[in-house]
């Protein structure tokens, strides 16, 4: 049974390998009528493209999604969208070299014992490539959620051990001024300085993005199973290079006493603080929601490493072509889609708890 | 859309409040022809309940499960298996003073504006005595899981400030012989003091929980989206008071470099290193799985604490009848309940990859 | 991958062998705060009941539900309601001869070579039996709908070569007033007498059932796999023993001209003929939805048959115990609560359709 | 929740309309490592096609299909098929009469109502033009199932009142070489005079189709709500203007008595009979699957119709372009199609019944 969809109401479902003719995908149940803003679209999808200042990738695609349904004279109209964005270099015969080598922490290895075949060209179905499809669904969501009142703040906390220690609402044009999309010009300045660092070796370092999201209703989110945070935890797992979330107080809940931690209300229901990361046995209680998620290294470094063959003989690899040495800050419109696409589909569900 | 449900092929759907007559669950898709210990099974859920020392619990609940259909003559007969587990107390009247009022960082507010209509009794629904349900499933899963060599080294790590740093695999007698489901004698007893004092103080305090999964074939999981990780750790964030979860590395991955993260095959496959918590694009790579969960401590402290009613006013509150300081070794086999579940599930899904 | 789930939003998943200590079922979906009538609930079990008349069965079983979740004070209260039926004769040692033996077109056979092992006490989860669950879910949405104006019209339009032609909708009084369930009383009388004369030979008879539903509101049913009758037929065939399924013209348009079979609109959007049974493209056009639903006759005889035991042996059998000359009209509830589940989901689907 | 889905694990999934810029799909759950025979996916488009004979149309459109992901170097990769097949006249300006007028017997009426909103170009999703992503699955289902015995033969067994009384396996040239995919010449000959006088007079004529499946292992199918010939028939009843659909002895059922109607064994576990139509409690028995399709006739007529627009107001219409006397013999391939797909998906769901 295939995993290729998320959402239930709300649903996404993509195809397409990293070398492939295209990637695509159909998002099912988007309400009927609603005004859609095509550029709006184009231009998330920009945000995660590579090549996008010097820091963050060396090579410039040009990533068109192209509608073929489901939107009519400018809107929705209730049936399933179908896109595709076509693969440009996808003939390229560079990763020959991959063909019988399992690259280290990458699925090379595990996509050929599960499937007994594997694309190899450059990673195939496991390529973070296929997170174009999820913004193009997130931008979307959000433009519904927009009418909802619902907003997104996602940004960049932790860059290798340069952390900003933050949990605010900053505004989209604050945060698409930094390279790193840190809002804070201090600590974006050394994240900066420590990616070129991190690039000039040859090697890669990990992160940590932070998503605040105000204005959700209260109600969102289904007991027992599909509480709200369960959803979007998994959401965020399923982004490549993603090892741990974590919502309101996190991992620091485990040091804390309940009497600190318990969120007091004020009389309107909302409360003094909001250890609870905006949601209460799996229910959104109008606070705004805080998560963050932790990405590990990419994988691909620009130095000679041990690995293995098909044959299980030892070879020695190292990256060539294009190098991200920090994937943190492009992931950032990957983490805003994947919250919003699961806000879209709680949001719907929730419609139907009352008559 | 209930969200009542986990798994696709082997899956729980489940019933039932804290005080209503029974909870109880329907398992579908266990293979048919498997025999069934039921004492086992009654063993965990044994395990899970209240009352176990002076130090975790002040009550002593039988939680006896009955078999109503899907096992014949001792083995699984491919066809549901409903089960329910009575609850002895279910006309207790000692929850009317919570009728109208909102406990801080519990679900009361949050249930009664998305039904309108909220079982007071204990939580009724959001009470985490629904994992009974959950333990039913994970033992019988594990039955099953047994037979393929999967094992599961479940125990806790954290107790508030208190941390064992092992990612060991340990046998169920030793974890068994700690209080706290800590492996450590050491650990275990600054553990056990620390919560002593927290229950002098009618306080609360969180931890962590560390799952060691040994034996899992190469090949499980979905990708993209119900990628092993993100399927376990929806599984692990569904269960109450949980705040977060990490997979191998986890958050420690922001700060590592991809030279050191790297994990180096050997030349049958394995690996040297651990930090992918034996899951590569998703999918399992043949080396223990390892996660970790993180939980708040308990809401109800048996302290004095403002909080607001139906109609808005402040209202001084106070727990009262039994007190679990902490929850988190209770929560040890809920923990390997859901991983054993999701994982069966994971096993049956791979089943259909090639014919 | 089970299928003892139906239905999306609305849904219901069962479980219960014939000879198992129960049945049951949790129904998933139900919008929270609708009163509930647990003794309608109860009379639609009764209905289905065998031991109604001398006619059409020969045991007096007692079916008593049980909800144990999700209704809380006379209401529902958003969370999974769940149910048993016990089974008063569970440890009846009736069956023994059954055990090596596969009786000719029962699901013996199948059951055996599918799962490996068979509950073979009175046909274990293959048994007709296992529709009591339907039956409160089914009664469970008839409450719903009624609430929304929509209400039912089920009856036996065919036994054996006796047919009543009408499609019209018949008051529930009218209906029940019949032993066979037959709304016109000549007929009915005729197909009492078929079915004795059937009985009195050891022989059984097959039959049709017609649903009649009204108040149905435009917009009901998914393009384009999940259309309206696509949905309701799909529900139909679940039920033992059906055999085929029409909507309104149903296989006579087969023979029609498009220019007789096309249904004209008045000025209101009604149509002056219903040819399209109240669905047009999948999707409810408010004209009452009409369909009818073929049955075998039971497969149980009480006469001498040849058939074959595990061995593959030659054996002759003949049925003993309770004798149904014809389940058709005690089938009518059956398929009323299927028709019932179905549009309360379809009901719920559609809530999503526009924000 | 949107219905654009069919299937569990082999699953498609489609979008597109009449007019717009694509349809397309994408197939999930294909076993990996199956060589695919991209032309024998082409030819059965063909079959599909519009314009094959003078009999059956009058316009000749390409229907190309092309795969973007899921294949690699021939064979499935386990990742999920995108595919596309572009509309050549999507721009055309033909439908500008129907903007404001709803047609008899289609579904532009309950569309407008459901989402508020209407491509109203040829019908938008609501035309047969979607069927090509079903044929497109199901030719490849039918490469699959090839491998594992299973084939298919289906043809047109009534055009109105011209009925060819079998329901043997034809093989593919036989049925290929009649113009109405009727297997009897002399049967076919007058079927294809009665089209020719339905279309002269510009009105259109219904029909039936039969499937033989042979080759299909016993245990297929999944009670008690996915019974094979349930989902089977959700299947049939997802096809446009299909009204009824019945299995073996279907509506004919109704009319016998227990004693003629019970398929008796033969000592390998064969039955002498085949009323079951191959399936017994929703499971497959190793005979031939036997079901019969009923078609309406097509709902556009060459003839002056009153109808009514959005105003409300009576307006006259008359069909004009091309004219399909009877779509029934083109709807062959289709219905093969929605076949294949459900036992691939049923042969699928079964290897997990069972370690």
């Amino acid at each position: 049974m295939s995993g290729s969809s998320t959402g239930t109401i709300f649903k996404l479902t993509t195809f397409g390998e990293s070398h492939g003719k295209a990637l695509g995908g159909i998002i099912e149940g988007c309400p009927a009528g609603i005004e859609i803003d095509i550029d709006l679209i184009q231009d998330e999808l920009n945000r995660r493209r590579p090549g996008q200042s010097e820091l963050v990738s060396a090579r410039n695609e040009n990533d068109q999604v192209e509608f073929l349904s489901g939107i009519f004279e400018g809107k929705s109209s209730g049936t399933p969208i179908g896109f595709t964005i076509n693969n440009q270099d996808h003939n390229s015969k560079d990763y020959g070299h991959l063909k019988d080598t399992y690259r280290p922490s990458h699925a090379d290895y595990t996509y050929e014992k599960k499937y007994g075949i594997r694309d190899y060209r450059g990673g195939g179905r496991s390529s973070a490539r296929e997170t174009v499809c999820r913004v193009v669904a997130g931008a979307l969501a959000k433009q519904v959620l927009e009418k909802i009142g619902i907003a997104f703040s996602t940004y960049v906390v932790q860059i290798g051990s340069e952390i900003l220690d933050s949990e605010d609402f900053y505004s989209y044009d604050l945060i698409e001024s930094s390279l790193v999309r840190c809002p804070d010009s201090e600590h974006s300045k050394k994240m900066e300085t420590l990616i070129s660092e991190v690039k000039e070796l040859g090697d890669t370092v990990g992160g940590v993005i932070l998503g605040h999201i105000k204005g959700v209703p209260v109600g969102l989110g289904e007991p027992v199973f599909d509480k709200l945070h369960a959803d979007l935890g998994k959401s965020m797992l399923s982004i490549n290079a993603v090892k741990g979330v974590e919502f309101g107080s996190g991992f620091n809940a485990a040091k804390m006493k309940g009497s600190e931690h318990n969120d007091l209300f004020d009389s309107k229901g909302r409360t003094r603080t909001n250890f609870s990361g905006g949601i209460q046995g799996g229910i959104s209680n109008g606070m705004p929601i805080i998560f963050r998620v932790a990405f590990k290294p990419v994988a691909t470094v620009m130095m000679e490493q041990d690995s293995i063959n098909k044959q299980g003989h030892n070879v020695v690899i190292k990256g060539k072509g294009r190098h991200d040495a920090c994937v943190v800050p492009r992931a950032v419109p990957i983490v805003e889609s994947m919250a919003a696409i699961t806000l879209l589909d709680s949001y719907l569900r929730n419609q139907t708890t009352q008559l």
